[in-house]
This record gives structure tokens, C-alpha cells and sequence, in this order.
């Protein structure tokens, strides 16, 4: 079902990282579902995580270990989330670090949990840590399209980016993998993403940068207005390609950061492209808002539309309800005549109302296609924000009504 | 489809009232569209609109009118919502109630319009006023339950509520109908409902009683989260009873509010009884919590969570989802810790995980039901909010990706 999501890409190994899978059978037989991300000693770390208060508890174990020590591995797991399970889950979430430092020869400290799945269960320690010597074992720098299977759940494909760029003569590399379908709205960071880079950057400069690209890549897409539990998005730097980033040399830090962007917008889009029953493709731009805040929440307010996003898995040009998502936003004020709304290069609608000359075969043109653009200009100042989401099908209401089953 | 919505129950004439109902061709050939209600000489009216930006034309008028003169009819169309459609939406309101005030001799201030159905589209006001002779000829005391159809789009059952009550001796009585399945999350008041009552009231206190009713029971329901462009709200009040509704009579006063409130009350429910595909009637008490304005917050994002409307319709207790839902609910604070979550009387979660000795099966046994109560207990205060909704099947998509063919 996944909307134009090509097969994943090459992705180049990182000096300094290796990644390990295996099937543990977490929560059903014969899967991947365990990955473990080693890093080599020296390597920086910054993370994004959920802005749910219904934090999981490895969120919470994830962040207050970052503050502790540098991270010497990553453990994720698929099938249970680990969120709304209380202090018992926290002490699961230290239990499995408890035992990745164990198999690894590290601190419990330095290594960080993430988990994704069912919410509200606990997490079957015993299975996972079982589990965690085959992982080690499988450590490669090859270990990324491996590892991007293993964080799945219901993706029906892997997703991952990579770019190598060069700097100063020497060749940086970026590589991220993701998972992610539903539950996403993210407000920090996705349901998961890893990304790690060659390049030797400091702490506070690594957060500086993840923050800025996590909020211009994850922090704008929707799938369903849900924002997870379990979001996290981390970047490792391990600092062996020997190119620093840093503020002395502020046009490879240019470079270095959009490449960064780019690698996270693409891991961004796949999530949206595979979006559960995902049919289309759809970017949202708002245009001349007094801020981009409100910019922001016009585009949100259509792409959380129930009724928007089933015209568009219907291929309706029904504008109305896109006009209808724009009057209800929460905005200071809307001046209705101000308003455009484009789809593609279509004008449907101006001054409130239908557009004049537009005609239904244009819109039915623009709606059938698999990746469409909705332009709304408020004509209220100078601020923009683009957000990326898809429709609600059939498959959407399937795929959540058995997920459990 | 529809949940535990019964049949039409009585309706009792409106001294003052009659409703005229017939078959206009709006849209769609051979089924009633227009209504007509006419109101006596010294009837006084109170309304409540959508606060959607895109308001109707019909809306923008019907202020304007009501602002200008005592009302003396109400023309009422299906099939085009006459939204979205610049000025020339404005020309056609104008236009129909011009026409109508022709047919009953008044003045076209005193008529006040009313459409719904597809947004973006010209009203064919030829149409509608070529069918305004045969809606004034079939005028009648006893017209409620024919205007109760004559008013339904995608509603599956027709909606009215209707009490009698004594007060100082003599009965008033208070009717209403409305209409409403989808594009449903009023912000004022709902779709179309139109109530009637006998009793004698001035302005000020019939907007007043109004807009009370109207907050605890239209401004309390969602079925999509989409606020439509044309919704809205009328009370009429003929005074035909001879009873006087005023300050000097608290406890009469009292009294009427309460029946008004019953009757607005059955009314907003029965529209989510008939939401779009509905299987499911819910109910979300939010309390304890700091003020209304946040446990409505929350219940409003657990009413508009996707995951959570499909886990309804799989009788799937998927509790997480809730937690989710009121974890990323936009108010100040959150203790997690505090919150406790019921569905009925089964405590499915406390100290932000699953509630001790909570079994899959008791909450199975809850969520098979046709009515199901969700109860936030948020522990940071008094406040408290109550919202009804239902949840999100395939038939709503199906509904809503076929609605225009």
C-alpha cells in the first residue's frame, strides 16, 4: 500500500557503528525483533524524545542515561511498547540495559532502550535479554538494512537514508533508519529513528543540530493526529571520518546540517509514504500566515480532517471540507477573503468561495494522482510551514481495528 | 446503523408553529428537501452559529435578519449547503427569503434560511423557490415529524425530542428536531436543530436559556471532530401557553430550563446515536479535573483519536490508546500519576499504568456493549466536563468517500 516508498537505498556503513538483529520472539514467533546498535567509544550522542506526558518508560530510562554517559549501544525492540506500564516497566526498561551492559562489558549507563508496540503490557524481559547475545553476535557495519527490518511493526517496508558529502577533502557519511505507520503526529521526534554519522561533533552542538532538523523533517508529518508514546529520534556521532563540525567552520557546518536534513526529511516522508492504508501522498503548505505557528496549525488542523483525508482516498476534489478544516483552525484570526486554496497549481478557491473558472474535471485531474499538494495562501503575512501526510482508507480503520488480534 | 436511536417518539404540536414539508428536487429527485416552519405574530427567536470562519451564507444572513426583525418563517433546504460560496451565496439566501416572504406576505427580514448538504456549490435557488408553494400549502400544527425528515442528509433515522410541563397551572410545551451525522463537532451549537415553545419569553433570557442548553448538549458532542460551516440552532417562542418565562419567577424559570436542556440533551444525542457509521454510543466524563475548559480539552482529544474511535469498533480495550489520547491533550499540567481511567466501572488504569487486578477480560466485557462510558479521573482539581461520541468504522469512510457520487 505504500504510497511511490522505493526500495530502501544503499545505506552506507558509518566508521564506529555496528548493528546487530535477531529474531527473539518478543511477541510472536519468527520475527525480527530485536536490534541492537553498538558504537564505538568516543562517540557523542543527542536525542529527541516524545512530548506525550504518557511518556513509555524507556523514553524516560533513554533520556536519564543520556544525561549520565556517553552511549556505547542502542537496544530496540518491536512488540511491546513498554509505555503505561508504571514502575514496573521502568524497572524493565533498566533490567534489559542492565543486560545489553552485560553481554557488551559496559556501564548499564551507557546504554539506551527504545521499544515500540502494544501499549500497556509489559515487556517480557526474559525473552528479550535471551535474545540479546544472538544481536551482539550479528554486530556489523553492514548491519543497517538488517537492522531497518527489525524496527518494523506495522510498516509494510523498511525505511532508510544515506548521503555521503564531502568535507574538507574527507568524506562524511549520514545513515538513518526509521519505523513508523500509525500513531504519528510527532511533537519532538518520530516513533523511532536512528541516524549516525562519521563526523566529530560536540554535544551540545549534535542536539542543536538534530533538534533543528528533527523539527523541520518529523515534526511535520501526520498520519493520524495521534503523537506516540514511544517517539524518539537519536543521532550518534562517532567522529571517525576525523572532519570536525563545529562553529569555527560555519560553511561545512552549513553543509554537514543540510545533509542531515535531507537524510531526516526522506526518513520522514517513508514514514508518511507507509503510512497505515496510506493510498496518497500529500503535502500541505500554508502560506503568508502571520507566524509560522499558525501556518503550522492550519496545516495540522486539514491534515487531521476525517473528512478531508477520506476525499482524499476518494479522489474528491471536495474543497469545501478543506475550506471548513481552514475556518475551524485555532488562529487568532482568519480573514476568509484573504483565502486561496490550490491543489497541484489548480486554484479551487479565492475570496471564500470556489475559484473563478475552476472547474471539477480540474480538480478530478489533480485528486486521482498518488501525490498531491495543497497550497493555502491566508494572505495575513509572511510566514509559511509545509507538513506532509496521507489519506484515511479502509485500511486504516482494518489495519487499527485487528491490531491487537 | 444507528445506536439504540428509537423511533420518533411523539411530537407535540407548538401552539404558534407550523411546519410545511415537500419534495423540491434540490439535488436529488423525489425526496423531501424543503421545510418551511412558520412562527405567529409577537414569536420571539434566539439562535446559535457555527464559530467555523467559513460560515454558510445562509448563516451570515440568518444573523443579520435576526438582528433586524421578529422572525415569521424559517425555510429550510437539504442537498446544497450554500457554503463556500462567496457572494453569490450570499445573493442566493437573499433571493430565498424574498421569495418566501412573497408566498407568506412578510417582509424578507422576517424570513430566516437555512441550508445543508454539499458545501462549494451553488444553491439552485430556481428549484427551491418553485417549491415553496407546496411547502406553505402543506403547513400544519402537526407538521414536526414530516419536517423531521424533510431536514436529513446522511442521517439514517429522523431526530426530534418533545416534553410537556406544567407550570403554574397551565401546560407549555417544548419541541425540536434536528438533523446532523457527519461534520459533526459543533462549536456553538450543531448541524440544523430547530425547537419550538409556547411559552412567552423576551430576547435577552430566550438567548440566554439558548445558548445554556446548547453548551451542555450540541457544544458536548463529536462524532469526526469536523466543525461545519453551517450549524445552527434556533428557539422560538410564540407565548401562545400564556406562560410568562422571566427573572420574577425563578423556580418556573428553573423548571422550563431544565425541559429545555432535557430536550436539547436528546436531541445532540440522537445525532451521535446516527453518527456516520456508528456502532458505538460513548460517553466521556473528564473529572477532577482543574477547570471545565481542560477536562473538555481532554475529552475532546480522546473523542478525536483515531486509534481510539477504531479500537471502539473493534470492542478492542486497547486502554494505551486512551492514555495516549489524554497524554498529549493540550493542557498545562498533567500528573500522570494521578490519573485513574474506567471504562463503566471496571478501573482499567491508575498511577499512569494498568490498574492492579485489572483482567483483558473485564474490559472485553465492557467494550462489546452498544453503550460504553469512559471516565478520566484526572486528580488535580474539582472541574469537570461530559462529551458524547461514538466511534470510527469502515462504513464512515465508505460514507464519506462516496458522499458527492
Amino acid at each position: 500500500m505504500a504510497v511511490n516508498l522505493p526500495p530502501l537505498p544503499e545505506l552506507h556503513p558509518v566508521a564506529g557503528i555496528r548493528l546487530g538483529t535477531t529474531r527473539a520472539g518478543i511477541r510472536k514467533p519468527d520475527r525480527r525483533d530485536l536490534v541492537v546498535i553498538e558504537c564505538a567509544p568516543g562517540t557523542h550522542a543527542a536525542a529527541v524524545f516524545t512530548k506525550n506526558r504518557f511518556c513509555a518508560a524507556p523514553v524516560t530510562v533513554a533520556r536519564e542515561h543520556l544525561g549520565q554517559s556517553a552511549p556505547r549501544a542502542l537496544v530496540i525492540n518491536t512488540g511491546f511498547a513498554n509505555a503505561g506500564t508504571g514502575t514496573g516497566g521502568l524497572d524493565d526498561a533498566r533490567a534489559t540495559c542492565a543486560a545489553a551492559a552485560g553481554v557488551l562489558g559496559c556501564g548499564p549507563q551507557a546504554v539506551l532502550p527504545f521499544s515500540t508496540g502494544v501499549i500497556g503490557e509489559r515487556l517480557p524481559v526474559e525473552r528479550l535479554t535471551a535474545g540479546l547475545p544472538a544481536a551482539v553476535a550479528a554486530l556489523s557495519e553492514t548491519g543497517w538494512s538488517e537492522a531497518a527490518h527489525g524496527i518494523m511493526t506495522t510498516d509494510t517496508l523498511p525505511k532508510g537514508a544515506s548521503r555521503r558529502v564531502l568535507l574538507g577533502g574527507k568524506t562524511v557519511t549520514i545513515t538513518g533508519i526509521a519505523k513508523g505507520a500509525g500513531m504519528i503526529c510527532p511533537n519532538m521526534a518520530t516513533m523511532l529513528a536512528f541516524v549516525a554519522t562519521d563526523a566529530a561533533i560536540d554535544d551540545r552542538l549534535l542536539h542543536e543540530l538534530l533538534a533543528g532538523a528533527a523539527d523541520a523533517s518529523f515534526n511535520r508529518i501526520s498520519i493520524d493526529g495521534d503523537t506516540s508514546t514511544n517517539d524518539a529520534c537519536v543521532l550518534l556521532a562517532t567522529g571517525r571520518s576525523g572532519v570536525v563540525i563545529d562553529a569555527v567552520h560555519p560553511e561545512v557546518q552549513s553543509v554537514f546540517s543540510q545533509t542531515l536534513r535531507a537524510v531526516l526529511a526522506e526518513l520522514a516522508q517513508a514514514i508518511v509514504r507507509d503510512g497505515e492504508g496510506a493510498t496518497k501522498f500529500i503535502t500541505i503548505d500554508v502560506e503568508q500566515g502571520a507566524s509560522e505557528a499558525e501556518c503550522l496549525e492550519v496545516a495540522q488542523t486539514i491534515a487531521h480532517s476525517p473528512l478531508v483525508k477520506t476525499a482524499f482516498f476518494a479522489s474528491d476534489p471536495n474543497w469545501g471540507r478543506i475550506l471548513a478544516a481552514i475556518g475551524r483552525a485555532r488562529i487568532p484570526r482568519l480573514d476568509v477573503e484573504r483565502v486561496s486554496v490550490y491543489l497541484n497549481d489548480v486554484c479551487i478557491a479565492r475570496h471564500g468561495g470556489r475559484a473563478p473558472g475552476y472547474t471539477e474535471a480540474q480538480g478530478l485531474e489533480v485528486m486521482k494522482q498518488a501525490e498531491i499538494r495543497v497550497r493555502v495562501v491566508l494572505g495575513a503575512g509572511s510566514a509559511s510551514a509545509r507538513l506532509w501526510t496521507c489519506d484515511l482508507s479502509h485500511d486504516y480503520v482494518r489495519i487499527n481495528a485487528e491490531y491487537r488480534t
